[in-house]
């Protein structure tokens, strides 16, 4: 007998292909070979005609819904979403949800062992883009035999990928969700990247890098990174609700340690990012999301880029969400409608910031799952 | 002949009083000695009303206009709105701007030799609020037989300076002016301190706060403190307009070095600035924000404690200050007219967020000088 919720996927297991066509990357490096570790929810019907594609972002990896082991407390970071009855309902659609290239996850990345020297590829893995992701995802949908996606779908830097499968693969998609995401970053996002990033690459631990081979890891940076990165992902509003000016202790101690619970909340948050990922992939992660900029090739012309697409859109945003806030959404929005590009936005009312993809509200869950259910997939 | 503008207070001396009375902080404990050093512009009148006060920042000192030497190339930080003429008129006030207690210009401040260790103060150094400066503020005060201040003025920090004036010695001011401030710290602002002081803490050049004693300076976490600091000054509009993505070589180089404009100024800011300013005076001023709170003595009821006041207020803030937003000083306001006193607040549209009280506008600029020309003084 499960202790799982019945809208439960139960237990998932992961999934590995080993790739060994080497992959050109937008740097012009290579990687010539690499692991891809995914899961799977639900089932390709005989027409192959209703795989989704589930896109992560910054700091998730390919456990995307679903447990673990029968013991696991916490299910896959979109478990919101997906599963039978839910908005990516798995008894309709066909999930496949792959780490990406450069993930600390299992999935190819910087702590890999890189063939070449039989050493952990530290600061040699190259730097990848969100364009690299999507041609890393095209191989999978080989292998897997899907020739075309009912949907590519993800939240921020995710959303990001399914914007640009809509661009690179036009064909190959039918449907892209993008959620809580952006056309580019503005010089602020990059400015944030660049403070984390500081903060990690500052740390001794760190040698440049190659942190393993010396058997440290750059917690220090690291933390201080996800402690920044937090306050990005809520909202003020809800910091505020959730902390105010709350003191930790009963009364002030006049001293430099911890004061407030606001401080206490964020120390704990950095510290067990720190104890669980991988420094070099925060790195990685971050230059994805600066490099972003799919109008580029086109003089800036978001629009141009648009009207090559075939696919349908649906764009999601939320109120309080200030690292993508609701305008940057409608950027995408208006080039999509200047190309006369199929498209359904929704700005959902939410004190939950950036986060506010991953967290329960019955409006946004309504509109996704109304969207999804109304795609159309042979029996 | 001067190279100066005509509206330049020219060459500025600083000066310095030594206090030997003990001063008994917040947190109970007392500092015995001490050094002000403030500068003078203009002359005091012959009753002694026409003294304003100008309060310092986070990262400001006593040097708030005119230069330091025929040569100086920058001038004081509120040279904008000090000087003959200006909307601090100094041919109508007294101008006295001192370095507060525990700051790194030249004030008793953890660099300080500690007379009872003959070494400097370092962690020794206690935690100060804006209430014990307001004291400390007083004793000058009476050095300088001025008994009441036409004004009290400043911006973000200082403004709550100038508030805590108003509510700490009520007849030893006539106006507050009160810019870019606000009430007290959300959990957001204290997040973000929280942030930068683990970054500076956390910097093994840090040594528990004695790096003098190891001819070391943190410099490296102060320049992420200040990197992230330097976010929240601006707004992102500011950040768009001014930097963009633009690159900041002719390509992309797909490493990790830096790779748009933006980068580069703020690695540049935060380099500069970890130059010059000390550590521990950036932590002890941010726990200074953390801690500001008076309100909090009347269980959070701002209008209560307002209503003792006796002052005349003016309040500004501008539109895209997202550090100290205008909904900020407005709770001031509503506070204040709770509490049936007089205030005046405007707010200005400004591109250059919460930099912008330091930032020409002429009518920030215009208003600023029409309120202070009005403060009644005697010949």
């Amino acid at each position: 007998m499960s202790n799982f919720a019945t809208n439960s996927l139960g237990v998932i297991q992961p999934q590995t292909l080993h790739f060994n066509e080497p992959l050109t990357l937008a740097s012009g490096k290579t990687i010539d070979e690499y692991d891809i570790v995914y899961e799977t929810y639900g089932s390709l019907n005989a027409k192959g005609d209703n795989a989704v594609l589930v896109c992560h972002a910054l700091s998730a990896d390919h456990h995307a819904a679903g447990y673990h082991s029968e013991s696991d407390s916490k299910p896959g970071w979109w478990d919101l979403c997906i599963g039978p009855g839910k908005a990516i309902d798995t008894n309709r659609f066909f999930v496949v949800s792959p780490g990406n290239l450069g993930q600390c996850g299992g999935s190819t990345g910087p702590m890999s062992i890189n063939p070449k020297t039989g050493k952990a590829y530290g600061p040699d893995f190259p730097v990848v883009t969100v364009s690299d992701w999507v041609n890393y995802q095209e191989r999978l949908a080989d292998s897997l035999g899907i020739a075309q996606w009912a949907a590519v779908a993800g939240g921020s830097l995710g959303g990001m990928q399914a914007m640009q499968w809509s661009i690179q693969f036009p064909t190959r998609i039918r449907h892209a969700i993008i959620i809580a995401s952006a056309p580019k970053l503005s010089a602020q996002n990059i400015a944030f990247n660049a403070v984390a990033r500081q903060a990690i690459m500052s740390d001794p631990a760190f040698h440049e890098g190659r942190y393993y081979d010396h058997k440290v890891v750059p917690a220090s940076g690291l933390k201080i990174a996800r402690m920044l990165g937090h306050i990005t992902y809520l909202s003020d509003d809800a910091m505020g609700d959730k902390f105010g000016r709350d003191v930790k202790n009963e009364q002030l101690n006049y001293n430099y340690g911890v004061e407030f619970q606001v401080e206490s909340y964020l120390h704990y948050q950095g510290e067990s990012f720190a104890a669980r990922f991988d420094a070099n992939t925060y790195l990685l992660m971050t230059k994805a999301l600066d490099y972003f900029d799919p109008a580029e090739k086109e003089g800036g012309d978001l629009a141009a880029v648009f009207s090559k697409t075939d696919s349908q859109f649906f764009l999601a945003s939320f109120t309080t969400d200030w690292r993508f806030s609701p305008q940057r959404s409608r950027e995408i929005v208006r080039a999509l409608t200047d190309s006369k590009r199929d498209v359904s936005y929704l700005e959902f009312e939410s004190n939950h910031g950036h986060d506010a993809f991953l967290v329960d509200n019955a409006e946004y869950i309504a509109a996704f799952s109304a969207y999804m259910n109304n795609i159309e997939i042979s029996e």
